[in-house]
């Protein structure tokens, strides 16, 4: 019996699923498989989703992943109130212009109606700094480097599983420093925490870079951002690390002031940098098939399942050693020897929710000290030796991760173009979508123009290195021809 | 030279703190420590407050202690929306009768009015069981137990660092059984892992019991309780676990129904229970002391600090040495060697902020292989060799574990009393507060007449075992005379 259904069978239950094959159709793929793998529902709100068990369990291995990298820059976690008074965010000019025709906002509580109105936080700077000003008074107290794990909310008219929800989850970190250069290294370092996140444990290969002025963060001075490209072209920003200057501590309403050494006054130079479940739609489309989801093992819940083909009492028995054994080696294996479900049925669920690895113990193999391995990306079936299973699984993990990457990797390459002639450009974006590298004069009439002919809009600067150098040349701007120092990466994006 | 400051300079410390003894006022002792050791502040939202990263630390840790046993009962985590339409909540008659006056709600969202008022979800069981309705269709869907650690607002008129505040972050776990006997097994378990949380992880003795009538939650069936006394005799509430029986399932708007195995329609049984950030308030009262926090090992953050007291190098080599081995030994220990920071500063923010062991190395003791340590909770100072920290500081941290509890136990022993006249009962109410045990008929008009007379209330009808039994006796009720059948626990409460 082959580990997985054959063919036919297959295809008849996945007609019974109803899920559109990933090549046919990318979208309706997403939001079916989405669902069907009870990674998410539909909520009774508009916009909001239900994060399920098994997606809520990817978002708390990101966080676990995330978090160690968070301590090592000494970033301390805390927590801030939901609602911000609507003055608040009015002290930021550019903040709220870029947030207004989002917020949610609370007019009644407790049976009353507000004096002042209460928006619900689409991100916490304003009530932070408020903070930071009365906490900060000295070069003694800097720098000061708290996050939240928290919820925000950004009214959003067109809203998708993970990418883009009313409400969704989210780190945000929010930086204090003495001087410019401190901060600077800080926005560095935490975007390659980002890089780090998105490739070594998601396996999501991305670009670093500099976003344009449009295209930062609303009060901000810069912001650095990572960018994956899905399999359909698209880009999704995966996350962004924000320098915000002195816009924030200079505001007259903040005032985010310290003596120096020398008793001089001084204004605090500040950073935020954020990263969502959004991230999670990136990870299901970049490994996903037409079978369902594919985990990259190091995010994975669950990383191996152990299940039984057979009844006897031996087949039991292995199935419980050999996962405790992976649980020694600490691998993330769970065993199923439940009656109620057969076989097929789980193996397909493994599947459909892209557990890495099945392992079936059946009374034959089992004769010859022998197990049958079920590898997810490539449906490869290995028969592997129990004895050594300690070993050669952990083993088989990692090679599973950097595959995935490598294939994720190459796909992107394959859908980075150069163009230099405009006609390039739409030709490419028509045909191909993908990242397209090409010269641009840096006018942000330009980039509009360039975004109404092809919907494509500047992703990133890319940057060469970890410091954020970015290459210089001589070129001509890819629309109006006129000189251009940088080639700049362009994507259609979710 | 002591290892704390001497009498005199501590009080020149603690008057610069002004940190009123906790024995002359605890309330104002209560409210000054939480800002000194930078546990939480004032936010500029009414009733809101900033958890800061001290604070923030106890959640966690307090999470990572009590995620294993929600582990163990297979209760996952999910994430459901922080909206709620306002139709849901009328779905359940008692439990908008109970949430309707604490709402928040917000009526504008993206610059539009909304058609359907949104609450910011007081509690989950609304939407939570919306979807429970779409999820479970047959017996084989069963048990279904999810947990959220989120954040939620009731309005509060009057409020307090921890204790109440208008949002507070919690845990709420909510199961679906398919008899009511399981959903009950489930209730008494899930409240055995509150009485576990607080008593061997924060050491806060507890009494188990059930609510009365009018002080069950809003919907519930049966609510039981962990009740905790504070050192000032007032009771506080600290974590409930609630039996809905089929309020919610059988409600025509939820419906919540299954195939059982003979293929009969069934209501499922239902159950909810919840802990929040209140417990960190009962944690500073019931082990804190004049010079600031206590904490117990086990919850600490930080367990303990390693100084130096000479600035030679193999006094800050020998720091960083027994840092490590106590890391090695999973002591959540940490050095601070900094010079900017005299070592005087040093100990002193570590007593203020509760560190159960500071470790002091000096060149002196050094010599002759040995350090002090210095206890938080009794200010013993004591003289080890450095050879064997690694076992000695762990059964350190142990005893001292134990000996917060006992202490607390005791106190709490000595302030529960028994009235069997309504003179006895309010005679002790006016001069000791604390427990009382008396006989009450369990008619409300009587519970109502004695909280306004004595502003006492039932906090619970004790528990005898795990399984809820309680104790039966015949006796008088303390306030009409009428026949009682159970003693009950009376208290004024937070």
């Amino acid at each position: 019996m082959g580990l997985f259904f054959t063919q036919n069978k297959l295809k008849g239950i996945m007609a019974k699923r109803d899920l559109t094959p990933k090549s046919e159709s990318m979208s309706k793929w997403y939001t079916q498989v989405i669902q069907q793998a009870k990674l998410a529902d539909y909520s009774p709100v508009k916009g909001c989703m239900v994060i399920r068990p098994n997606g809520y369990g990817l978002w708390e291995h990101i966080q676990q992943s995330y978090q160690p990298m968070l301590s090592a820059m000494r970033v301390k976690n805390a927590y801030f109130p939901l609602f911000i008074p609507m003055s608040f965010l009015e002290k930021e000019a550019d903040h709220v212009e870029g947030f207004a025709p989002e917020l949610a906002v609370v007019t009644h509580a407790g049976g009353e109606e507000l004096t002042e109105k209460l928006v619900v936080r689409p991100t916490s700077e304003t009530i932070m700094y408020h903070m930071y000003s009365k906490w900060i008074q000295s070069h003694r107290d800097l720098p000061l480097k708290i996050n939240q794990w928290n919820n925000v909310v950004r009214w959003e008219k067109r809203t998708n599983f993970f990418l883009r929800t009313t409400e969704f989850l989210w780190q945000e970190a929010h930086s204090a420093h003495a001087t410019q250069a401190e901060a600077l290294t800080t926005m560095y370092d935490a975007l390659e925490s980002y890089r780090k996140i998105s490739e070594d444990f998601l396996a999501i290969p991305v670009v670093k870079g500099r976003k344009s002025e449009s295209e930062k963060f609303a009060g901000a001075v810069v912001t650095t951002t990572i960018e994956a490209l899905m399999p359909d072209g698209k880009a999704l920003q995966s996350g962004t690390s924000h320098h915000l200057g002195q816009n924030f501590s200079k505001a007259k309403a903040f005032n985010i002031s310290f003596q120096d050494s020398s008793d001089t006054l001084q204004y605090v130079w500040q950073n935020s940098w954020g990263l969502s479940t959004r991230i999670i739609g990136a990870l299901i489309m970049t490994h996903g098939d037409d079978e369902g989801l594919v985990l990259p093992p190091r995010i994975a819940p669950t990383q191996v399942l152990v299940v039984n083909a057979t009844k006897d009492q031996e087949t039991l028995d292995t199935v419980a050693t050999i996962t405790d054994v992976l649980i020694q080696e600490e691998v993330r294996a769970e065993a199923n020897t439940e009656i109620a479900t057969s076989m097929g049925w789980k193996i397909n669920d493994a599947e459909l929710e892209g557990i890495p690895l099945v392992i079936v113990v059946g009374a034959r193999e089992l004769a010859s000290g022998k197990v049958s391995v079920s590898v997810r990306y490539n449906h490869e079936k290995i028969s592997m030796d129990i004895a050594t299973l300690g070993q050669t699984i952990p083993k088989l993990l990692e090679d599973i991760q950097l595959a995935l990457f490598d294939a994720a990797k190459q796909r992107q390459e394959a859908l980075t173009f150069e163009a230099s002639t405009f006609d390039d450009f739409k030709k490419i974006m028509t045909e191909n979508r993908g990242f397209i590298k090409a010269f641009w004069c840096e006018d942000t009439a330009c980039e509009t123009a360039i975004k109404e002919e092809t919907k494509a809009t500047t992703r990133c600067l890319p940057f060469t290195n970890h410091e954020g150098d970015v290459e210089e040349a001589h070129g001509t701007c890819v629309h109006c021809g006129k000189p251009a120092t940088h080639t700049w990466l362009f994507a259609q994006a979710y």
